[in-house]
Order: C-alpha cells, then structure tokens, then sequence
C-alpha cells in the first residue's frame, strides 16, 4: 500500500493538464493584429500568451488576485542556521495580521487580497480573519537528526495545501502568489536545490536574512550533514526529508492550483523550492508558473535555470512574505489589458510595415 | 550675443539643485528601522532614498503620475531609414487620442494621466483635450543635409517642453513619464548617441521598428554621412544639427521638471537620448531621473550607461511611446508605499537581529 503522501499526490495530480496550445496560438495571431511593431512588446507578448493559454479564454475576465503566505517554524533553527531568533516567525505572522509588514504595504498597493496561512507555527495564534489556521505541527523536525517531517505529518501538509487551492478557486481567485515566512527555511531550500540539482551546498546556500561570516560557514556545514544524513530518493522523499511544513503546503497547492488552471507567480527561493518540487512530481505545473523576481540568494538562480524560467525583476531584493511575486503582478495585468484592449492596425486606420 | 537657444537654457537651468542629500540620508536612517532583514528590499530602498531626496519629504504626498507623449515628424525619413511610412506618425498620434495604443491601456491600467504634445507634427491635427498644440514645424530637417532645426526652431522647441512643465507643476503632477513618437526619430537618437558616447554608427543603430537586413545597411550608412556632416561642438549643437522637434521639447522638459523636483522616468532609446542631453546641458538633472526599462534598441544601453543608469526593467520591449516608464510605475510606487507604511521593529514588537 502507498503511503499517505503519495495517496495525497495521487489525488492532487488527478486531471492536472499542460495551459492549452491552441489558445496560445489563437493568442499570438491576435497580438499581431495590435497597433505596434511586431514583437515590439518583448516579453509581455509571450506572458499574455502564456495567460490565454492558461486560462482558455480570449477575452479573459479580469484577473483576481491573492497572495497566500504559508508561515512554518523550522527544527533545524536549533543548528544557529539564522541571524533572527525563530520566535520572528510569529512575530512577523502578527506582523502581517496588523497589516505592518513590506507584503502588506504591496498587497494594499496593488489591490492583492492576502492571506496567512499556519502550516506549523510555533505558538498559539489569535483568530484572525486573514489567518487560515491549519496548524500540522509545532514546527518541523531537526532534519539533522531525524526526517524534517513524518509521512503523517507531511500527507497533513500537503493536504493543506490542496484546501487552499480549493478555497481560492471557490473566491474567484485567478492569478496566485505564493509567498512564505519561516525562520531557518533558507537551509531548507539550499538543501532542496542541491538534491535538486546536484549544487554544492556552498554555490546553494546563502546569508538567508543576514548572517555574518562564522554563522554563513556553519550554514554550509549544516546543508552538507544534512544532505550526507538524508540521500533523497525522489521528490517526495526529498520533501520529506528536508524540506519543511510551509513547503509541503506551498509545494501541494501548486500542483491543485495548477490543475484549477491558476496563474502561479513564484516569490524567490523557498517559494522557488517548492515549485521547483512541485514540477519535480508533476511535470505539468511547468506551463503554470512565472517567476516574479530574482533573489539575492545564490541558490535561487540554480532554482530557475533548474526550471528554466526568467524571472519578471531583478532588484535584488531577499524578503519573502511574497514581495517580489506581488510587485510583478502589475506587469502581469499589463500584459493581458494589452492583449485585451489595444485597438488593431485595421480599427485603428494605421498603417503596417511599409516592407 | 547668445542664440536663441542659449538663452532658454540659461532660463531653464536657472535655480536647479540636485536631489537634497540631508533627505536622502534621513530616508536611508528610517529604512533600517522597518520590519525586515537590513538592505532585504534591495533595489527598493534605494529608489525610496531616491524619491525623498527628489522630493524633499519623509511622508510624500500621494504621488500623482503623468505621462506626456511628445510627436513629431523627421526630415530624415526621406532617406528609407524607418519600417513604417511618414504617415504612421499622424496616425498614432489620432490611436493615443482614440485610446487604441498601448500607452493607452497602460496607463488607464496604472492609473496615469496621460497627454500627447504636437511639437511637429506633419498633419493638422483635430483639438482634443488630451493634445497640447505646439507645433513648431510640420517636421523636422532633413538632417542628411542641413541642421535638423534653425536656433530659431529650436529655441521654440524647448521653450514647448519648458512650459508643459510649467503646466505639470501647475497640475500638481510630481512623477512624470516621458515617451515619444516619430517615425524616423531611432536614426536621430544613434546619431545623438555616438556624438555623446563617441561609440560607432554600427554600435548605436538598431532596427527600431523593425526593418530588415538591406534597410538596416542603408541605415547605418546614414547615421555615419550625418555624423560626417555634423561635427558636433557641444550637447546644444548636437541637438540643433542632429536632434528632432520631440527631442529639443523632451530635453528641455526633463531640465525645467528637474528644477521643479519632479521625479522623471526615462522610457527606451530616443526618451533616454533626451535625458543625456537633458544631463550634458545640466548635470544636475541626473539626479532626478529613473530609467524605467532597458530598450532591445543596442544603443540604448550605450546612453544608459553614459548616464550611469540601471533600469528598472528588461523585458526585451521596443515601443516607445512612454510604455517602458509608465510600466515601471508601479515599482516607484511600491518603492515609496513601502518607506511610508511599513512598521517600525519597535512599533511591531518584532526582534531585531541576534548576531
């Protein structure tokens, strides 16, 4: 019999298709057809095409969007892996339900509904009408010493996950960040990228939230005992083993908000991590994702070219919460109000190339 | 006596300062308090530390955005250098006022005013609230063989951009983007570009609209006769000889919007030209300028990094009309909401960093 995680896959995978080629086709003719010179759009051409394609529609409605932040404490915080103490988890969760935080200022900003949700945050937390309590665990386990998660604990995770899916698509929600926060989740996703990849821990590992030379060595040390404790078998073995609740959550919602034919803008590297092992267990999460932004962490490069995906900025930014996916949603709009909206060489009386 | 030409510059440059740096420091100062790892906005905190210094604020008012669509026509078009016919400068220009184009849905999209300036035109153009009739000359010069404008000519071309200026202060306008639109005007901007940068014809020429092969010879051919013809003795000479009606107004309107602190996003190739020669002319406009996005355009990179500016954006676009600077808006903004609204670490209760 399967364990419960993959019985959980199984179901997250069930009916899960590539976006639809025939509508990106249908997409390109039209952008064509636009008042400008042909592809002078770049790659917002490419991005509304990817958006019909996803959604099947030419005329897509207008698009509703969320960002979702999956918050989790981590075990492996008890190695000194990070410059904040791991009760900055909670605090920023607070943070976040008094609209303090840099991801709220930028959800207000661009009209993105928000939402925490506790995958496995270590304290009690008020109720909250943006916090989705989903509690799995206090926390992951050491995953120096033991697999960051049990296959219970993880099944619970990832089912997570899959509620959130379903309860975006039953508001309407049409175009997702996914964002996290979760002290010490940076050696979390430095050893998921070097199993990944095959990086070495020190091309995958960066400063996380600022650590300073002594602790950034010992980071390095702790990303290889782990890899030498766990050798990852496969991608749920990997996430199992190293990865951490608000991954699990992050990873599985992916792949049901995909098959709900979702658009997934990817935050930076732990955001990157999941959907990186989101594609790992299902290939056709692929067509679904745009990168918002490129991290400041190294390994979120080996991340993207693992997914091949370009991301939209690159402002060196290493924040999280979802920042740098919600700053690209505007570029996401704008491609698609261009697509949408831009009059045609013929209703506009303007002239095509002369050659 | 000065020329014409001289004399607004002397007007337009009286009184202009750089960005305060008593503010630029404050800013920085408040961003080390906000609820995030130092330095963890990256790009952000610099562009905020930008906007304050420009607007001498630590709370700014609410910005207010605009978008000015400077038009005109180029002799030089005489010469096969462009895609497109002469004609589709006109013809735009009615797309802007029908609101068919993609600066029209960009800025409707982001919120941004926008107004299309007839500096010279070469049609008579209907009146319409959203055009701002100044035409100088129906066109420009053929630059291949005279000066592309008389100092007369010029002369009055700046004084247009001095007074939309004036007419964005008097609106209450304080983040302004400057696009263009002129069939012609990418052979004048790698003219400007290698009498600036001394960078050779073949270097600095694109395809701008998109021409092919044979055109694109014949356009390089070009560019070196008019710089063979035009020894160029200073940035006003260059824009005299080598410039065209939108690029005199657009320069002289980044000089005159500087000296009112305004905060002015550059567009691609041609936006970029004006902006280098805003700086040549007065230096201290480059403190004042963003550059939205980098531009296909080869030779816009040459200008960005004479001005010594990395864009915000590269997205391989190649439009102009503006949609490169408005379509980086929204990341000022976020920039500016996030100094503004975030929580302090002591406002939140949020630890500070344990190392």
């Amino acid at each position: 019999m399967n364990s419960l995680s993959v019985q959980v896959l199984d179901r997250l995978t069930l009916g899960l298709v590539p976006p639809d080629e025939m509508w990106r086709t249908t997409a390109c003719k039209r952008l064509d057809t636009l008042t400008k010179p042909l592809g002078s759009l770049g790659r917002l051409e490419d991005l509304a095409a990817q958006l019909v394609a996803i959604r099947r529609e030419r005329s897509a409605e207008a698009i509703t969007k969320a960002v979702y932040i999956f918050a989790a404490d981590h075990g492996i915080t008890a190695e000194g892996v990070s410059a904040y103490p791991r009760e900055v988890t909670q605090q920023m969760v607070l943070n976040f339900l008094a609209d303090g935080a840099a991801i709220n200022v930028l959800a207000r900003l661009h009209r993105v509904s928000l939402r925490v949700v506790d995958v496995g945050v270590d304290a009690d937390l008020p109720s909250h009408s943006a916090l989705l309590a989903h509690k799995v665990a206090k926390g992951s386990r050491n995953m120096l010493h033991e697999p960051a998660m049990t296959d219970d604990e993880l099944a619970r995770a990832m089912t997570v996950g899959e509620l959130i899916a379903a309860n975006a698509l039953a508001s309407g929600e049409t175009m997702i960040a996914i964002g996290e926060m979760g002290i010490g989740n940076t050696t979390s996703a430095s050893a998921i990228t070097c199993a990944l990849t095959g990086a070495a821990p020190a091309l995958a590992t960066g400063r996380g939230t600022g650590i300073k030379a002594d602790a950034y060595t010992q980071k390095i040390a702790v990303v290889e005992a782990i890899l030498d404790r766990h050798d990852g078998r496969g991608p749920l073995d990997i996430l199992q083993t190293i990865g951490g609740l608000e991954i699990a959550a992050m990873t599985a919602m992916m792949i049901a908000a995909a098959r709900n034919r979702m658009i997934l803008v990817v935050d930076g590297f732990i955001s990157t991590a999941a959907a990186a092992l989101a594609v790992a267990l299902a290939p056709d999460v692929r067509g679904f994702l745009v990168a918002g932004h490129r991290s400041q962490e190294p390994g979120h490069n080996l991340l993207l070219n693992y997914l091949n995906l370009t991301p939209l900025l690159d402002l060196g930014m290493r924040l999280g919460e979802g920042t740098g996916a919600v700053l690209a949603m505007p570029i996401l709009e704008s491609a698609l109000a261009l697509y949408q909206q831009m009059a045609t060489f013929a209703s506009a009386g303007v002239s095509e190339e002369s050659q």
